[in-house]
């Protein structure tokens, strides 16, 4: 890898950082950590989905009544303001790295439409 | 998104094209793309792929006599030194792309693990 692009990558990342979307994230994250409620709701949203990407990955069957009460947890996180803010601002910081991905994936995609 | 943040994609976008390892896949493409055989047999390998995404995309069963098919095609191109090199080049990319995404990922990541 030619070394100046980690330059540019480097760059990159701190101007990422200094993203309203960044900041929002950070907020938002302090604002749901600041509130016991928020705060456990979402630990249950994240380990109920930890828990159910691991059975995924190894294969294992996801009962009904796993997939409800996923639904169930997510709807109910997503119900607090907090965490939506969160969970809204992780999008957008989503949307900045697909960006990027197109980007750079654009000119390979090019060179094989040639052929 | 902050507008700033475009100029350090486009700039990433433009030191990426002149990395060695975007010159080698460009170079490698042209060779391939000179050997009516190696751009033969690469198309049979891309055009099966192609077929078996949509398949699988779709939710249609992969029969074991089009795994096998897909295996041997696969094989045949990579026995080829001009589709190796074109291979090798587009791995060299996808690991940049890969580390960007890392880089990028990183603050976020830290974000959450601070909850
Ligand atoms: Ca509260
Ligand atoms: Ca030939």
């Amino acid at each position: 890898m030619a070394v100046n692009i980690y330059d540019d990558i480097n760059k990159l990342e701190s101007t990422f950082r200094s993203t309203e979307e960044f900041g929002k994230l950070k907020q938002a994250v302090e604002a749901v950590t600041a509130d016991s409620d928020s705060s456990q709701l979402f630990k249950n949203f994240r380990d109920l989905q930890i828990t159910l990407q691991q059975k995924q990955a190894q294969g294992e069957e996801i009962t009904e009544e796993e997939m409800v009460s996923a639904q169930e947890t997510a709807q109910a996180a997503q119900a607090d303001p907090k965490i939506l803010a969160m969970l809204e601002a992780e999008m957008g910081l989503s949307q900045i790295i697909d960006e990027v991905n197109r980007v750079l994936i654009k000119p390979v995609q090019s060179l094989y439409e040639s052929m």
